[in-house]
C-alpha cells in the first residue's frame, strides 16, 4: 500500500520527467535545423519551406535569438489559439473531432472530481473502520470506500453518486453525440465537389463468358439505373505494379546515398557487395551496380504495366460506379441490386487516397471465413499470447542459446554478456510483442477484407481496445496473465466475477496512479518531443538527401494514428469511471492527463501530423460505444464491491444502471449512427439542385475519369499525389502565418503580413 | 425411472387417444352438417355452398352413404395428394413454406435416427456399467449414453456422431433456406399487380405550421423523388370510429338472434333487461330496444365518420406513399431521407390486408421506450410469472374466499364445493394463464409499436418460444419454477450450467417421450377434430344464422396461428437435437410428430384455414435462427455432459462446433436474409418494364387511388374485404374440385366433372 508520500514523489519524479520532455521539446523546436521535424504540416500545406538559402550559415541551425527561448511554452496557448472552423478546414474533421475524445474526458471528469471530491471524500473521510481494523492501510485508503464499515447506510451517497455520475456520463455523451453529428452533416454538405460524392464501389461482380468486366458493369448499371448512369473505372489487380516500383524507389534511394557518398569524396569510388544485406557476395562498384538494378526494373516495371493494361485476367471483380448526380450514387450505395445479395455489393467508394487496393477483389465466400479466422486468431491472441512469448524467453536464456549455438558458448559465458542475456533478454521479447502489436492488428484487419484505409484503422482500433481491456485493466486488477484469468472467470458464477474484480479494484488504486503517471503524463509529454522521426529525419538528411524534393520526402509528419491510440485514451475513460466512485482520489490525475494530452494532440494537429484521409468523422460510433462499455463495466465492478460490503439492498437498485446504460446506447444508436452510415436523400438532392444551378454545364465525366485509377498509373511518384493536388485546383483558404513566405516557396502564401494565431514566433527574417 | 414396458403402455394409451380423435373427426366431417367447419376454405374460395337446398332433408345433415365410411382414413393420402404449386396458389406461399417446416423436422431426424440408431445404441447397449452399478436403471438407459463406463474411449463415437448430426442439420438448414429463398423471389417475380410493390409506409412525418400533413408529405416527396412519386394516402386516426362499427355489429348480432327467436316462436315477443351484460335493469322489448339501439349507433357513427374526415387532428403522421415504379418504391423504402434517422421513416407498405392501423401514429422515441419496457416485461413474465400466480391460488383456497367475501360461507363449506375448490382452483389459475399467454405476448408485441400483423405474429413467436424454452425445457429437466433456476444460475459458474443440464437430461428422457405422446401425437389429432369451432358453429347456426350471408359469417376458419404453433413446433426441434446423441430412443416418437403433424395441418391448410395475409415466407429467417439455437443448445449440453462423463479430452474437440455453427449462421444471415428484408432494384426494374411493355396505357393512379384507406371507411361490413376481392379482379385459376357448383354458388367454379385431387369423396349430388 502505498502512502501518499509515496504517491507525492512518484507524481514529482513523472512531473519532473515531463517538464524535462517538454523542455527538451521547446529547445529543440526553436532550431531552423529541425524546423521540418516540428512543422512539417506547413510544408506540406506549401506554407513553409527550408531556411536554407537566406540568414548567416549558423542561423540556418541554430536559432540565436534568446529572447525566443524566454517564451518556451508559448505553444501551449497558441496551440488553444487556432477556433475549431479553422482547424477544420487546416487539419480535416477527422482531426477536431477525434481532439473532441479529449475534450468529452475533460467534461464527464471535471464535474465529477470536484462531486466526488466534495461529497464522497467526506463520506469516506469520516469513518474509522480501517483505523480501528488491523489492516495495514494508507492515506488514500482513508478517502476511499474501503474506510466504510460493511452493511453501513452510507453506501447510499455512493449509490446515488453511481446515478448521477452515470446521468451525467450520458448527458454528455448524448449533447456530444449530437454536436459531432451535425458537425459531420454540416461538413459533408459543405464540401466542395469530390470525386466521392458521385461514386459507388461494386464489388463481387459476377463472371461472364460474354463480355469482359468493364462491359457487363456497363450493361448492368444502363438497365437498372438508366437515369443516373454517368460512367465506371474498372480496378486492375496491380499489387505486383506496385511491389515493381518500391524496390526501384528503393534502390533510387542507395543509388543517392552512394552517389552522395562519392560526391563528398570522389577521390574513393564506393563499392558494395551483391549479397543479402550487402553482407557478402562479390564486390562491385555501387554506382554502377545500381543504375543497372534500376534500368533492369524500369524495363520490367514497363512490360507488367502493358500486361496489367492489356491482360484481361487482371481486371478483378470490382468497379468504381459513377452516377450523375448524388442522388443517383446515394441510392445505388443504400440499395440491394440483384437477386443473389453476395454478387454486384454496392457501397460508398472511400476517397481516391483512402482506398486500400489490395482488398478489392476478395470473394464474399471468402470475406466470411476470414472473419472467423481472425475472430478466433483474436481470441487467442489476446488470451493466449503469453504462450509463444513464454516460449521465446525460455530459449532465450543461457543454456537455450548453448544449446541452440554451441559455438557461442564462450561468449555467453562472460560475465558482462551473460547478465546481459539473464536480465534483459526475456523482457526483449515482450517488448517487441508489444510494440509490433498494432500492426499485427492492423494485419488481422487486412486480412478480413475492409477496403479503406479509414474502416481498416476503426476495425483495429476495436481489437486493439479489447486486448488493452483483458491484458491491461482485468490482468492489473487480478494479478495474473489473461490466461489465468480466463480459466478463473470460466469457473466462477457470473456474479462472482464482478465481485472478485470490485474486491481487487480497491487494493489496485495506487497502482493505477502511478500508471496514469508513467504512461499518461510522461507518455505524452514524450509525444510531443518526436524522438523517432528527429532522428530518422537526420539520419535521412544526412545520407540521402540532394534535391529540396528529397527534403520534402524525408520528412516524415505521421498521422495520428487512430488504431492505437484511440484504445489507450479509452483505457483512461474506464480508469476514471470505474474508480470515481470508489476512490474519487484517482480522478485529478486522470483530468490531468486528458487536459495535456488535448493541448499536446493540438499542438501536433496543427503543426505535425498530416491527415492520410478524411472519413468525416466515421469513428465517432465506436468511440461513444466504447465509452458506453467502460461505464457498464465501471457500474457492474461498483455491483460487485458493494454486495461484498454485504449491502446486498443495493442489488436492484444498481442493477437497473446498466439496463438504463444499455437502452440509452440503443437509443443513440438508433438516433444517430444513420448519419454516420447512411447519406439522406434530400441532402443529395439539395447539393444536386445547387450545383446544377450554379454550374449548368459543368463536365462532370471529365471531372471524375481519373479520379479512381490505382496510385501506381498515377504517373507520379508520390502515392497520395492526387488528392492534394485535386482539391487544390480549388479556392484554398490557407491559415494565415507569420512565417513570410520566402523567394523559393512552391506555393507563395497569399497572406503576407498578417499575424498567425497558431504559429511560434520565431523572427528569422534577416 | 419408466422401463421399457411402461413406455409402451403410455404409447398405447396415446396411440389410442390419437386414433379415437381421428376416427372422431373422419365421422363428423363426413356430415354435410359440419361441411362449413371442416372445409370452410373451399366456401371462402367460392368453390362450394351449404348443400341446404338439394336431396331430402336427412341427407342435408347427416350422411347416409355407408361406402364413404369404409374410407374414413382418406383425407390422409387426399392431404398429400396436392403438389407444392397448387398448394401455394391455393392458401398462398406462408402456409406452402409453413408446411416445410414439419417437413424439414422429418428431413433431418430421419437419418439422424437411422444413423443413431445403427450407430449409437450397439455402443451404448454392449456395456454392463449400469448392470455392475447399483444404480436402479431401466432397459431405455442401457441404450442410452448413460451405459458408458466414465472416460471410456466409447466416447468418440459419439463425438463423431456430434460432429455428423451437425453437419447433416446444417446441410439441411442450407438447402433450405435456399430452396424458401428461390421460392419467396419466385412468388414475388410472379406475383401479380398489387398495391403494396408500389407502395412505401412513411412514419413520422414532422409536423409543419404551414401545411397539412397531405400537402407537406406531397412536397416532400415531389421534391425528393421528382421522377418517381405518384400519389399518396394519409392515415386516419379511426380507432374510435372502428370501434363503434364493431359495437353496431353487436347490437345487430343481437337483433338477429331476438328476430330469430320471434319468428320460430311468434306467440311471445320477446324481451331483455337494459344493464350489464342483460343481468339486471328494466326490462324491454327486445327487438325494439335493439333497433332503437342500432339507429343511435348509426347516427353516432356518421357524426365521428364525419369528424374523421374533417378534422385535420385526426390525420396521423404517417402516410402510404405510392410510387410510378416499383423500382421508385424499391429506392425510397430502402434509403434514409432526411438529415434526421427519426423523421421520415420510409419501410415497405404492407399488404393492405395486413395493416394493423393502431400503430401507425407511434413517434420514434415512444418506440424506443417502449421497447425498453417490453424487454423487462418478458424477463418477468419468463422468469416470475410464478409469483402472481401462486398469490391468486393462495386467494382461491377456502380461508382465503370466506376472508374476501363471507356471505360465501356457508355455500363454500358444502362438502362437494369444498373439495372442487381444493383440487380444482389452484391448478384453473395456471392453466388460464398459460392460455391467455398468446395473447398477452401479442399484446405486449403490439405495444412495442409493430405496424403490420405478420411482424406481430413473427415478433410473439420468438417471445413465445423464450417463454417456452426456459419454462418447458430447462425447468423439466431441472425440476423447479423458472425463478429458482435463474437463482441457480446466476450463482453457478457459467461452464457449470451445460454440466448440470447436461447430467439432468439422462434422467428426463423418459418424461419428455411421455410429453411428446400427449402434447404432440394426441394434441395434434386435436387439432384436426375442432372441436371448438365445431361447438360454435352450430350455436351460431341455431341461433343467429338467417341468411346465406349469415352462415357465411359464423363459419370461422381460423388461421395457422404462427405465433403460438411455430414455438410449439421448435420446442420438438429442440428436444430431437438435445437427445440425438444421448438417448437415440427418443428420436422415432419426434419423427412420428412431425409425419403425424405434417399430414394434419396439410389437410388443414387445404381444407380450413384462411390466410389472414401474404408476407411472403418473411418469418422463415427465424424460424432457421431458432433451429440454429436449438443446434447449439444441443451442443453445449452435450460438452456438459461429457465433461461429467471423465472424457474432458473431447472439451476442445466439441468446443469447435458452437463456433462453427455460429459461424454457419452468420453465413446463411448474410447470404440469405436480404432477400427476406430487401427488394433488389434488378427484380423491380425488370417488372416495370415487363409491365410497361404489356399494358403501356395504364392508370395506376387509379388503381392505387383506394387501395390505403382504413378498412372502416371501406363501406362494407367486412374488414378483410379488401384484398379479396381486388384478387379476384384477375384471371384466377381455382384448384378443381369433385363438389360441383350449384345453382347458388356465389362465383360459378370452372372446372365441371374434372376429378379432384384434394377434396373427399363424398357423393352428395342427388
Amino acid at each position: 500500500m502505498a502512502t501518499l508520500a509515496d504517491i507525492g514523489l512518484a507524481a514529482a519524479i513523472n512531473i519532473l520527467s515531463a517538464f524535462a520532455f517538454l523542455l527538451a521539446f521547446a529547445f529543440l523546436r526553436l532550431q531552423p535545423i529541425n524546423d521540418r521535424v516540428y512543422f512539417p504540416k506547413w510544408y506540406l500545406k506549401g506554407v513553409r519551406s527550408s531556411p536554407s538559402r537566406s540568414g548567416n550559415i549558423v542561423q540556418k541551425f541554430v536559432n540565436l535569438d534568446w529572447r525566443s527561448y524566454l517564451r518556451f511554452l508559448n505553444w501551449m496557448p497558441e496551440a488553444l489559439k487556432m477556433p475549431e472552423p479553422e482547424l477544420i478546414e487546416h487539419a480535416g474533421l477527422d482531426s477536431a473531432v477525434y481532439l473532441r475524445i479529449y475534450l468529452i474526458g475533460l467534461k464527464i471528469f471535471i464535474p465529477i472530481t470536484v462531486l466526488a471530491l466534495a461529497i464522497l471524500v467526506p463520506v469516506n473521510w469520516t469513518n474509522d473502520t480501517l483505523a480501528t481494523s488491523k489492516v495495514v492501510y494508507s492515506d488514500i485508503d482513508k478517502l476511499s470506500i474501503s474506510n466504510i464499515p460493511k452493511g453501513s447506510n452510507r453506501f447510499w451517497a455512493h449509490i446515488v453518486m453511481a446515478y448521477v455520475f452515470t446521468f451525467w456520463t450520458c448527458y454528455v455523451l448524448l449533447k456530444e453525440y449530437e454536436i459531432v453529428e451535425s458537425m459531420r452533416l454540416h461538413f459533408i454538405a459543405t464540401e466542395r465537389r469530390r470525386p466521392d460524392q458521385f461514386t459507388v464501389l461494386v464489388r463481387n461482380i459476377p463472371p461472364d463468358p460474354d463480355e469482359s468486366t468493364s462491359e457487363l458493369v456497363e450493361h448492368f448499371f444502363l438497365v437498372n439505373h438508366p437515369d443516373h448512369y454517368l460512367t465506371h473505372q474498372v480496378v486492375y489487380n496491380a499489387n505486383n505494379l506496385a511491389k515493381l516500383v518500391k524496390k526501384k524507389k528503393q534502390m533510387q534511394n542507395w543509388l543517392d546515398y552512394y552517389q552522395l557518398k562519392y560526391n563528398r569524396n570522389p577521390s574513393k569510388r564506393p563499392t558494395c557487395k551483391t549479397g543479402f544485406l550487402g553482407l557478402w557476395g562479390s564486390t562491385v562498384d555501387a554506382i554502377e551496380f545500381y543504375i543497372s538494378e534500376i534500368e533492369k526494373l524500369s524495363k520490367e516495371e514497363e512490360i507488367e504495366r502493358e500486361k496489367v493494361r492489356k491482360d484481361p485476367k487482371s481486371v478483378v471483380p470490382a468497379a468504381f460506379v459513377s452516377f450523375r448526380t448524388r442522388w443517383g450514387a446515394a441510392v445505388c450505395a443504400q440499395t440491394q441490386q440483384t437477386r443473389n445479395p453476395t454478387q454486384w455489393l454496392t457501397d460508398w467508394a472511400p476517397e481516391p487516397r483512402d482506398v486500400y487496393w489490395q482488398n478489392l477483389a476478395i470473394p464474399f465466400v471468402y470475406l466470411t471465413i476470414r472473419r472467423l479466422i481472425v475472430i478466433v486468431a483474436l481470441f487467442f491472441l489476446t488470451f493466449f499470447y503469453v504462450i509463444p512469448i513464454a516460449f521465446v524467453q525460455s530459449l532465450a536464456n543461457i543454456e537455450g542459446i548453448e544449446k541452440a549455438a554451441p559455438f557461442l558458448k564462450k561468449l555467453i559465458e562472460k560475465h558482462v554478456i551473460k547478465s546481459f542475456i539473464q536480465g534483459f533478454l526475456p523482457g526483449i521479447a515482450l517488448k517487441i510483442f508489444l510494440i509490433l502489436l498494432p500492426t499485427i492488428l492492423m494485419f488481422m484487419s487486412k486480412f478480413e477484407g475492409y477496403t479503406s484505409l479509414s474502416s481498416l484503422e476503426r476495425k483495429s482500433a476495436g481489437k486493439y481496445y479489447i486486448f488493452l481491456f483483458v491484458n491491461v485493466f482485468l490482468c492489473s486488477i487480478i494479478t495474473g496473465t489473461a490466461l489465468q484469468q480466463l480459466d478463473v472467470f470460466i469457473h466462477q458464477s457470473p456474479n462472482q466475477i464482478p465481485k472478485t474484480i470490485g474486491a481487487s479494484i480497491l487494493m489496485k488504486a495506487t497502482f493505477f496512479i502511478t500508471f496514469i503517471m508513467v504512461d499518461g503524463w510522461a507518455g505524452i509529454a514524450g509525444e510531443v518531443l518526436r524522438l523517432k522521426p528527429l532522428i530518422i529525419f537526420h539520419l535521412k538528411n544526412f545520407f540521402l538527401v540532394k534535391t529540396e524534393k528529397d527534403r520534402e520526402e524525408a520528412m516524415d509528419p505521421g498521422s495520428i494514428g487512430f488504431d492505437s491510440s484511440e484504445p489507450q485514451i479509452q483505457l483512461y475513460f474506464l480508469l476514471g469511471l470505474a474508480y470515481a466512485v470508489v476512490t474519487p482520489f484517482l480522478l485529478p490525475f486522470i483530468i490531468i492527463f486528458f487536459g495535456l494530452a488535448y493541448v499536446v494532440f493540438r499542438h501536433q494537429i496543427i503543426n505535425v501530423y498530416n491527415q492520410e484521409y478524411e472519413s468525416a468523422a466515421a469513428f465517432w460510433p465506436s468511440v461513444h460505444g466504447r465509452i458506453i462499455t467502460a461505464l457498464i463495466i465501471s457500474q457492474l465492478v461498483l455491483l460487485g464491491l458493494l454486495s461484498t460490503k454485504n449491502a446486498a439492498q443495493s442489488t436492484p437498485v444498481l442493477l437497473a444502471l446498466p439496463i438504463l446504460t444499455i437502452w440509452f446506447h440503443l437509443y443513440c444508436k438508433n438516433r444517430y449512427e444513420p448519419a454516420f452510415v447512411k447519406y439522406p436523400l434530400q441532402e443529395a438532392m439539395m447539393k444536386d439542385t445547387l450545383e446544377r444551378a450554379r454550374e449548368p454545364n459543368l463536365d462532370l465525366k471529365a471531372y471524375l475519369s481519373n479520379a479512381y485509377i490505382h496510385p501506381v498509373f498515377k504517373g507520379g511518384e508520390e502515392d497520395d499525389d492526387f488528392s492534394i493536388a485535386d482539391e487544390q485546383e480549388y479556392e484554398q483558404v490557407l491559415v494565415p502565418t507569420k512565417r513570410q513566405s520566402r523567394k523559393n516557396t512552391p506555393v507563395p502564401s497569399k497572406y503576407n503580413g498578417s499575424s498567425s494565431p497558431s504559429l511560434p514566433d520565431v523572427a528569422q527574417e534577416p
